[in-house]
Order: C-alpha cells, then sequence, then structure tokens
C-alpha cells in the first residue's frame, strides 16, 4: 500500500540511498514501510517543476483553484478509516482527535475554495484617471495581488492532517496560486504518502498542471536545507520548535534574494488567573485549565504552559482544586519518542531548580512514551528574576506564577516576550481593575482570550494564530483562517493599461462582481466609462 | 535660524564631539551651519522617550492622529519660502520641483488624515459566537491591527521633503500610531530641521506625547546603526540605493528579534519600445523619454534606466530622433559631489566595455556636478551575456537594448530581476502580439505601465511602489500610497472579549460607522446581540 517514494509533481521517483522508517508510540515500534529520502536531483527536480507548474496555476481562475481545492478534500474523505488508522499509528493520538482533525483538514479546504468562489480576497483597487487634474493629469492606477511563487511547506509533527501536507499552509499557498513543496515530517511519512497522493488526484482531476504539488521525503533536514536555500523558492512556511524555526529563518538569510520566512514557533501562551473569578468555582476552573493542559498529551502550540495568580486565599483554593485535577490526569501517550524523552528530561531538570515547587503530578504512572501530567510552581519573585523559566516545554506542563501583589503581577506581565495567545480569566469587576495588566498581555500576543483557555484555534475569517517574536518569525501575519492567505501574495499595480490586458478582477464592468475599492470606497459597481 | 541640534522628543540636544555641514550643489560650497551628530546617549533617549510616548500615542484615536497629521502639514506649509530656500540649497534642485515636493508633503499628510478619520483602514473582522455549532461552540472571534511600536525612518537624498522627515515612511508610520525616530541624511540637514521642527510643534499642538517624534543627525552612518539594532526598535523604512539598504538588512539579521526592514533600493525600470508604436510617432516618444530621463537630473527610483528595442527600422528612426533629444538636454545639478563623481566614473568605466557603445550625449558641457544625459547601447544578445549591465546607475542615464528577434527579447526580458517599474509603449496590436513578454515584465515589478514613463509616482489608494528584490526587501508592501500604513501594523485578534475592553473598531455597535468584515461579508452593519 503504502511506497515509500516522492512525489516530484506527477512522477514518484526513489533514487536515494537514505530510507526510514516511522515509529507507531502506541505500540512502541517501527512500522515497517521504508520511506526513500529525496535526493538533490529530486529536490531540484520539484522545485523546477513548480517554477513550469507556476505559469500556468497562477493564471487559473479563482473557481478553477476552488475546484481543485474541494477535489483534495473529496480524495481525502475517500482515503476513509486507511488515513485514520495510519495517522492514529504514526502520532498515537487516540481515534477521535484524528477525525476531528481530517474534518478540519476538508473544512479548511473547503473555506479557503469559498474565499476563492467569492473573489473579493484579491484587495482589488482602482483609482480611475483624471485627465484634467491640474497641474498633471492622474493616470488610472488598479491593484491587486497575485501569487509569489513556488511555496516550500514543513509540516508539523503535532498535527499530521490539519498543519501538514494538506493543512492550513500548503492550502493557503494553493489558494493563492502557487506551487507547493512539502518537505515531509519523518513521524508521519506514511500519513503524508496517503495526502500526497490525494492531492496529485485531485489536481490531475481538475487539469492542473504537473509541479503544482510536490512532496520529498526528508530524515536529515538536508532536504529541507536544499529548498530554502534555492533560489526558485519564494516563501517558507513552518510550524514547530522555536530552534527549528529560528534555524530555518537562519538559513534563509544566506540567501541572495531575501524571502520570507513564517515559523510559527509556538510559546507557553499565559493564563492570568484574576481574583474576582478565582473565587467564584474554582473546582470548575482547575478541571479547565488541567483539560486544555492534557489535551493531545499538551502538545499543542498553544497549550497553557504559563499560569499567573496572584498570592491570595482563593488561589489557594485554586491550587488546592488544580492539584486535584492534574492528580487524575490521564497520561496520554506523546507523538514520538524523542518528544518523550525529552519531555522526562527537561522537566526533570527544571524540578532540580531551587525556586521551582512542584504543586501536583499525575498520580497515574505514565507508561513508556506517556506526558505525565505536571504543574510547577516559582514565586513572582523568582520568575522575575529569571525569566527564561517560560521557555516552551512541549507536553502536558505549566508552570504556575504566583505573584505578591499587583506591582509583581505587573513587573511578572512585564517579562513576557511575544505569544500566540494570552488568557484573561476574570470577572467583568476583574477586567476593569487590571484592565492596564491585561494590555501589558496584548501587546505581546497574536489572540487575547477572556475566559477561555488557549487551545482550540477556530479556523475562521478573524482568527489571528501569529503573534511578536519569538512566537512567530513575523507578528504581519497568521499560519490560520482565512488571512493566511496574505502570506503569499504581493501587490502590483496597472498604470493606463487597456482592460484587454488587465485580470478580471481589475476590469471596468467588474465581470466578477466583487468587492473593490474605488478612489478609496468600498464597492462593487462597475467603473463608468 | 538653523541650530544644528537633535531633536529627542521635544528636547534639543547636541552633546556630541562630532559635527558636520551641508553642502549646496548650486554654489558649491559648503553651507555655514554645524550639525552635531546625535551621541549613543541621545540615541538611547530618544528610543526610551519612543517606547514610553508609543504607551499613550498607540491609543489615540482617528481623528486625534488626523489632526496631529493635519497640523504637521499646516507647520509645514507655515514655513513658507525659508523651507523652500533651503531644500533648494541643500539639494540642487530647483524652485519648481521642491515647491511640488512640498505640496506632495503635504497632500500625502492630508491624505493620511482623511484614511484616519474615514477609519476603515484598519482591517476589523469580526466572526460572532455560534454557541450552538456542534461539535463545539464557536467562539467569538474579532481581530483588527494595532500598531507594532517605533519606527526609525532613514531620509532619502533624492526626496529632501516627500521622501524624508515628514515623508511617506513617516507619515503612514505615525498615521499606524507608531512613534518614529528620523535618522537624518546628511545633505540635506538644515532642511530636516526645518520640517523636525514642524513636527514638533505640531506635536504639541495636538498634544502628542513627548517621544512621539525625535530626529537624529548623523554624518557617519553610525547613529543608523545603533537604531537598527536597538532591541526596542520595532521596524525600519529606508530609501536609497541598493548597497545601503541591503546593508541595514544585513545589520537587522544580527538582531535577536528579527524586525522588517523595508528598504526601497530602486531599479532600472525597463521601458519596452514595440515596434507598430515605434512607426506611429518616433520624435514624440523620444522627447517623451528624453524628458524622463532627465527629470531631476535622472535621480529617481523610478529613472527609465533601461530602454528595450527590436531591431528593426522603426528601431533605427527611433534611436535617431532620441540621439537628437538627448543631445538638446540641459545638464541638471546633481544632489552632491559625491553622487555626481560617482556618476562621471560609473559612467566612463561603463563606456570602456567593448560591448558598450555610446549613442547619444548632451552636447550641452555639463557644469561641474551636474550630470550629461548619456543614452548607450547594447546588443541583446551582449546584454543576455552580461544581465549585471542592467545595474542602475543614479543619473539622467539609459542603456539601449537592442534585440535581434522576438527570441532575442524574451531572453533579454527573462534576465530581468525585482524591479519597481517596467513600462510597454505599444499599440493595442503590440500588446496583443506581446503579450507573453509583457506578462514576463509583470512577474519582476511592482507596477506595470502602459504607454507611459516609470517617473511620476502617484500618492493614492492603488500605487504600489515597490516590487521583488532587488527592488526592494519585502515586495509584499509599498512605500507609497495609502496601502504604505499596512508595513506598520499587526494584526491582534480578540475571543469572547467583552464589548468594554474592545476597541471602538469592533464594538458590537460599529460606533465609528467603519467598514467591517462580518463572517466574511463586508458590511456597516452593527452586530444584533
Amino acid at each position: 500500500m503504502i511506497h515509500g517514494k516522492n512525489f516530484i509533481g506527477y512522477e514518484l521517483k526513489a533514487e536515494g540511498l537514505n530510507s526510514f522508517q516511522t515509529f507507531s508510540p502506541a505500540n512502541l515500534q517501527e512500522l515497517p514501510e521504508l520511506f526513500v529520502q529525496a535526493t538533490k536531483q529530486e529536490t531540484d527536480l520539484a522545485v523546477n517543476k513548480a517554477v513550469n507548474a507556476y505559469k500556468v496555476f497562477r493564471k487559473k481562475s479563482g473557481k478553477e483553484k476552488a475546484a481543485f481545492l474541494r477535489a483534495i478534500a473529496e480524495e481525502i474523505e475517500l482515503l476513509g478509516p486507511l488515513l485514520i488508522e495510519r495517522a492514529c499509528a504514526e502520532s498515537g493520538l487516540p481515534e477521535g482527535r484524528i477525525t476531528g482533525e481530517r474534518g478540519r483538514t476538508v473544512g479548511q479546504l473547503r473555506l479557503f475554495a469559498s474565499v476563492l468562489e467569492d473573489g473579493s480576497w484579491v484587495e482589488s483597487s482602482i483609482d480611475p484617471a483624471m485627465p484634467e487634474r491640474k497641474p498633471v493629469a492622474r493616470p488610472d492606477i488598479r491593484k491587486m495581488v497575485q501569487p509569489i511563487g513556488p511555496v516550500v511547506v514543513f509540516t508539523a509533527s503535532n498535527f499530521p492532517l490539519a498543519f501538514s501536507t494538506a493543512g492550513g499552509d500548503t492550502t493557503s499557498a494553493l489558494a493563492a496560486g502557487n506551487p507547493v513543496i512539502v518537505k515531509v515530517h519523518p513521524y508521519h511519512a506514511g500519513t503524508n504518502e496517503l495526502v500526497a497522493g490525494a492531492i496529485i488526484r485531485a489536481a490531475q482531476k481538475t487539469d492542473m498542471p504537473d509541479g503544482v504539488f510536490s512532496s520529498l521525503n526528508d530524515i536529515d533536514l538536508s532536504v529541507g536545507q536544499l529548498l530554502v536555500l534555492h533560489p526558485e523558492v519564494k516563501s517558507v512556511a513552518f510550524t514547530g520548535s522555536f530552534s527549528g524555526g529560528k534555524s530555518l529563518y537562519k538559513l534563509a538569510q544566506k540567501r541572495e534574494e531575501p524571502i520570507p520566512v513564517f515559523a510559527e514557533m509556538g510559546s507557553v501562551n499565559p493564563v492570568m488567573l484574576l481574583p474576582e473569578k478565582l473565587k467564584e468555582d474554582p473546582a470548575k476552573l482547575a478541571a479547565t485549565i488541567a483539560g486544555s493542559l492534557n489535551l493531545g498529551a499538551g502538545q499543542f502550540c498553544t497549550n497553557p504552559g504559563v499560569l499567573i495568580v496572584l498570592r491570595s486565599p482563593e488561589a489557594e483554593a485554586f491550587k488546592t482544586e488544580l492539584s486535584v485535577q492534574i492528580r487524575k490526569l490521564l497520561p496520554e501517550p506523546m507523538l514520538h519518542r524523542n518528544i518523550s524523552s525529552s519531555f522526562v528530561r527537561i522537566t526533570k531538570d527544571l524540578l532540580e531548580d531551587p525556586v521551582i515547587e512542584k504543586l501536583a503530578e499525575s498520580d497515574l504512572k505514565a507508561g513508556e512514551l506517556r506526558g505525565r501530567p505536571l504543574v510547577v510552581k516559582v514565586s513572582g519573585n523568582d520568575f522575575i528574576a529569571k525569566p527564561g523559566l517560560a521557555e516552551e516545554i512541549f507536553g502536558p506542563f505549566s508552570l504556575l506564577i504566583e505573584a505578591e501583589g499587583v506591582e509583581e503581577l505587573t513587573e511578572v506581565l512585564k517579562t513576557f516576550r511575544g505569544q500566540l495567545t494570552a488568557s484573561v480569566i476574570g470577572t467583568s469587576d476583574d477586567l476593569t481593575t487590571f484592565r492596564s495588566q491585561i494590555e501589558i498581555l496584548q501587546q505581546v500576543v497574536g489572540r487575547l482570550i477572556f475566559n477561555g483557555v488557549p487551545t482550540g484555534v477556530e479556523v475562521c475569517y478573524s482568527m489571528q494564530h501569529g503573534g511578536p517574536f519569538p512566537a512567530t518569525t513575523d507578528t504581519r501575519f497568521t499560519s490560520v483562517g482565512v488571512d493566511a492567505i496574505k502570506r503569499f501574495v504581493r501587490p502590483v499595480a496597472f498604470q493606463d493599461a487597456p482592460n484587454a490586458y488587465l485580470p478580471d478582477e481589475l476590469k471596468d464592468a467588474n465581470p466578477l462582481n466583487i468587492w473593490r475599492r474605488i478612489d478609496g470606497q468600498l464597492t462593487k459597481e462597475p467603473i463608468k466609462t
């Protein structure tokens, strides 16, 4: 069933000498199939095919690209239980989670299809000529965004479907009109192969050019590096660790031509629990936090890695309730033995720090590869002296910071660097009292959550999944939601162009009936000539 | 009149030991005033003041920021002839040009003010909650852009007003809600001082915080370097040479936290002259091209530095007419003796290249510092072998490439890297015949011009003044026009936030009556609750 080859556009190739197997966290052994790492030649061929495909693909209409995305969704669904089983086997994630992730993946593809069918996303803007203007006539200027060229997508370890082969990066890059080359994550190369096959079938069925999609196996990162450095690659998307994202970003700086590297590198997603709210129902709050912390064995970039409270009787009560909840949590299998051993090592080291106190750990013995939920405590003062304690620990873990008074709380908040999210748990009185503290958090996050946990990232128009460095390398963009498409386009203006040359989106008659900005005003009206 | 000090917010400081004078290209001597380079301490103080000012300034309403920008425009106008005289003295540019540039500068300030008053620019987007959604409820997600923090603006040598102290970069950064620190160009430090004073007066009159604007003199680039490396600086805007822009971009890569460096580094702006059009009125065409080439002594980033024709009798006729026009051109004063000597040296070297043939040069002897208009010729074949010939030569210069047939023309076009603009001069038949060649140009430019010259950049909603590298370091943004504001913001999403916390732009009632995207649809309607 699984062939282990690379998809170089419509060709399957496996001429390399390096091969690898994927690992099953559930039964603790290697899966049988061999995946062959792409060679330099295969990598170059994939890029060259993408360059050629781009010439055709960039001219496909919104409706044509939408049909392609809808066909991908359909082909993924047609894979049925085969895909679910493989993704579960390669990730250790439960079937319910993987089924949900498949739903998210095909939902995302169809959402982008609807955006393309609507057509208004291209930021069409028109300033008609003013031939009579003094002292000089104004030319006719029309602008819209266009695709940029081949995009490289690094698939994520923790989302084998929704942030991987046909995930948000691939979908938004294709929607924008760019060919995509996927650098396969070695943890779930089989899942990738199934989805890549679905994309290729969809491309062929909807008459997309050979090279619009390629998928390259990579065990030692060398393929990823070749791709980032390839002069014809125009953008890179990555979801993963800080060290991984930063090293790709640094690598791209060696290029002669700078290109954007969108690395989403996770964060600790501070959750500030305010005093009045803590009094209301500490048990329920503790259960919610504990559930968020252990979701997917804590392997989310939005895991609540830091909890912040003011020292008080209600904080004591909450800590007690939280300990009860944490002790009851069932250790879940982690994605890979490397991840689980790294979690064990890092938390062990942390507990040796004299400023750190263990608050609670799951009472249930973690089986091999299972992440044992853990919450540790530090005083506000000690944290301020050591803000590096807020570095992300990938797994079911939170650091609870207990601040002595509002001033110390404020100083704690000021230490935070860029985060994907921050949450504020408070009554409406709390929100008024602590407004200036909340505003400190707002300055460092992409998403500010009120009375909710950070896990769960809605795929919609208004989502911002991003944030200042080091959460991402480019705070101006989101990697989830419709606006993720903005990463992979650039504006181009046409001056005094005849209608015959202009794309439909900019023609006088507005044949696509899209929203356009005309002389600065939004309208669907045609241009009168 | 001119004090030569640095504006550190509302304070004037000049504690440094390095000082410099500006130079008058018109009478070939130094102007008398001494400008004192900012010290490291003064530089740090300016950034610290900007950080503090940001806390207040970012909360100013659109109307308040608009009043500030309008006050700047008014204060600039109140400077009257003093500003015009100083800018002419320091740039060698004629009074008409400087008066026009002042008009462009204040017009730009007022355009951004009107955008802020309208308020719809913030990309407000709302996906209301769906508490009944299965399998999980959808939270309420609302997003808009917010400012990013202190922006450093490097002023440009060739536009002492419109791309300098209160130019497009400063205006768009302030409009977005960011404090600005100007790194002064040493060629027109006196002009800068007058305009910086106007900005400071406007800030005080409209109750803006101390530190919202600073201006630092710099002769040896050390102040600029300190600013780019300062951890609290969040963005850099630069207009100038490729080497200058690239070196700032490289410098920023040494930072721990990556920040965007928007360097607009100019280009050769190829002009493709198509055969049918060449037949129509070669004399008029030649006059238009010659005029564009010598405008402002060719010191525009949109100077037509490359002309492309197909070898043919009509191209011969055009070359003859162009030679006639070039020979008649009056050499204009260049901005500085460094620029003029560099122009003389580079063109002299170029003429020694055996593949280069002089087509025409102005018959009028260039006085000292005046740029003598020059057009040289190269065959398509020689150019393809040496595409480096298309590097920008700052001054009244064009390289005419003569291609032998359509295939060679196509190969010539394929050599071009990123450009701010390309122009196509053709009849409607030409545009049909050469459509695929025009599309090659479209892929490498920010603006594609039909039957017009590249000089003259309209300040409007639809302008794209940018382009793929090496024209700029970030092709996704424009440095001219309303959308220049997008460089200096980042989106932030609010999840389940109470209306009391939300900015007006995201409140249910839509109190600012702005366009918002609700569930993906543009509307000014309030949210029904």
